[in-house]
């Protein structure tokens, strides 16, 4: 049941400080978020500090204005300090994917108000309903136990206290304490795979056993411990195969052979090798083969596996293989980059795949490399279009190019793409390349 | 897709062996168990040896004479030894748990045609939308990674070679080879639980994502890797902590302190300490005292943890405490004796909570102990009783007895109940002792 003093037991767990942390709560307006900004409200004695970050989204017209007036009310009346972000038509909004939008858009207000109130903890009031919805999603996107073991309630100084309580605990919460709030009306529409577990599958779940939530809390407390002590434990695994962790990391190849695949593979995810049957190519490689992740660039040498940072200062030749074909029953293809490099959010280049010659690569530049720009009429050297978008000498090896099986370049990121190779309306199979961003859940 | 050559390699995989193993298929004659039977005649050129086992459960007239002749056509038309078991009125069906009843049935059939037939496997045919369904009632009642990680594939010699196909994959393939089978009635009715997940909650998952089924097994998968990683860690950890494993097994307490409670818990796990509440009280206990689980007496010696294992021929005198209290507002209590010591599988005794002063507790018996034995007029001495039962002297010490919280005798299991505390029907409060067996999945 939530009372405040089972609230602060739970807030002081998770900031692990003393009640002097300051805190920005994120409130939409909803019955989640009142609660949470009226259960601080109640503390306010014991000399938390805290404010309020409010985002109206301007989606819903005069509903966008009454959710804004609850949270902006409960504010002046409390004496709380108030931010509001109202979204304007510059932010333009994509046709698709409003919640990555949304969930941007609030990222991004949220960290400058914090820094700029120098607050501690951002705090969400994600609840254990939210949390049943993100298993459940996980569970049909082939999760391990880091997907399963659900939302964290600390996370990047991101605290979600309500995170063990239901919203029917937080329903009665509110009333019992007349707290004032809005249906959260947006939550209804735009998410259909979340609002399709939470309205058809979370309430038969719930029937199946009258303490199915609860249960379901102690499941992902159960799974959470796991995850922590097979992290411990492959952390300590991995310092018995260290042999040199000055400027690279230097792994003992025949140490990692002799452990069980579950090992080498969680040791190579921690450096961003996440496909196992890459991982399998890597002991079978030659001296001097190498293999890129986001992160690493992994050199094979003899009996050691070097690790070298991508994103230290030493700059080298990369190489990164995206895909190796296309599937002739597919009409479709899409390749999200954002595993191997960073790009901005909406970078999206489409292919026509009858054009391209597989695998698809991204590299760094290489002497003589040419391309046919769009908005240009013939072709052009990459070194040339370097210099005419002035780019430094730094920067040129740093710039990722995407090329096509025969090193044929097809664009060079995130500037231009090469027309040759680009689809149009008509075009019958598409490869779409593009960069998805993943951002922590708020 | 379900494939002649990819059920021989999940088959060998499992039995890790040759094709030199033999295996008695559990056939119900539904389209999952005919489909088996089916692969398994499929590879008999091979040289695979395999019979078939059928229960006649009686419980369906008709229709369950047409389950067993589709299954005895198949033996003869292809020469397979079969082997039937008719439930006669002697087994007593019970009036409700008729799911245990017939798993009760059909694990001691099995075994017995396994062991007269020298058989090495016993085969089922589980698949993946089973194994969804367990995993939906372990979330359902708070499980950690164990009861999450699924119906194992190999778990005491039982394979279930279909455990990764799904069951619209399984019917595809029995229609493609015209295989006949009969729809299973029986699952239709009995497993109100399983029966609601089925139908109600797995359609409503699937729709989700059309690959929801394939992901889900990745996940179980992984979950199992990380299952056994687990338990191969903490075996390491317990090494680290012992000190001696002779006569005893003697762990390091002052060492087990320092590890994290995960670890503790792990550990206590193994020797039958289930409860988090309990272990804690082993930190605070003085030197001498003890605690008792189904397999372990621990006894706290300064620095050391001392576990003996109660199934050793060392008798001791043995208590375990089975319940603080009743809560007030209950007029049931279940105590379920099965996690701490054996007794016949349709042991249950009722007792009128009201008379009782808690906690209850099983211990073996005492010098001076008397009982009041229903059908018996007056009182007796434990020691009598014993002796008129023609119990030997290393017999009784092995004999345990239920008291309350002032050590009055409640009864003697599973001999005779003490008449003063018996239930009637019109006891408004009861406490019911029994015994519930938990079987492998069958």
């Amino acid at each position: 049941m939530i009372t405040r003093f089972a609230f602060k037991k739970q807030l002081q767990n998770l900031a692990q400080s003393s009640d002097k942390s300051t805190y920005l709560l994120a409130i939409s307006g909803g019955a989640d978020s009142m609660v949470l900004a009226y259960l601080f409200n109640e503390l306010r004695d014991l000399g938390y500090e805290f404010q309020i970050a409010h985002i109206n989204y301007q989606l819903r017209g005069k509903d966008s204005v009454s959710d804004q007036k609850v949270v902006e009310d409960f504010c002046k009346k409390n004496h709380i300090k108030f931010h509001l972000y109202e979204v304007s038509e510059i932010d333009n909004k994509p046709e698709n994917s409003i919640q990555l939008w949304a969930r941007e858009i609030r990222y991004q207000f949220f960290r400058k108000i914090q820094e700029q109130e120098n607050l501690d903890f951002l705090v969400t009031a994600h609840h254990l309903n939210d949390q049943l919805e993100t298993f459940i999603i996980n569970l049909s996107k082939a999760s391990g136990i880091n997907g399963l073991s659900g939302i964290p309630a600390n996370e990047n100084n991101i605290l979600r206290p309500l995170l063990n309580f239901s919203k029917e605990e937080i329903y009665h919460f509110a009333e019992e304490n007349k707290i004032e709030f809005r249906e959260d009306l947006s939550n209804k529409k735009s998410d259909y795979l979340r609002n399709k577990i939470r309205n058809e599958i979370v309430p038969k779940l719930s029937e199946t056993n009258e303490n199915f939530l609860e249960n379901f809390a102690k499941s992902i407390s159960y799974l959470n411990q796991t995850k922590d002590f097979v992290q411990k434990q492959i952390q300590e695994i991995e310092t018995k195969l260290l042999i040199s962790d000055k400027e690279y990391k230097i792994l003992s190849k025949e140490k990692l052979a002799l452990e069980s695949d579950f090992v080498k593979f969680e040791i190579f995810k921690k450096h961003g090798f996440t496909q196992p049957e890459e991982n399998e190519k890597i002991f079978l490689a030659e001296t001097g083969s190498s293999f890129y992740s986001k992160e690493f660039k992994l050199t094979i040498n003899r009996k050691e596996l070097i690790f070298s940072n991508l994103n230290s200062k030493n700059t080298i030749y990369k190489e990164i293989i995206l895909t190796n074909g296309l599937d002739l029953n597919q009409n479709r293809l899409n390749i999200d980059i954002s595993k191997h490099i960073n790009a901005p959010k909406d970078f999206i280049w489409q292919f026509d795949a009858e054009k391209l010659i597989f695998p698809l690569k991204l590299r760094t530049k290489k002497e003589g490399d040419i391309f046919y720009p769009v908005k240009f009429a013939g072709k052009k050297k990459v070194s040339k279009f370097f210099k005419d978008e002035k780019i430094s000498v730094l920067e040129k090896e740093k710039i990722w190019i995407l090329c096509d099986g025969e090193d044929q370049v097809l664009g060079i990121i995130p500037y231009r793409q090469d027309r040759r190779f680009q689809a149009n309306n008509d075009t019958p199979k598409k490869v779409i390349v593009q960069w998805i961003e993943e951002l922590p859940i708020l």
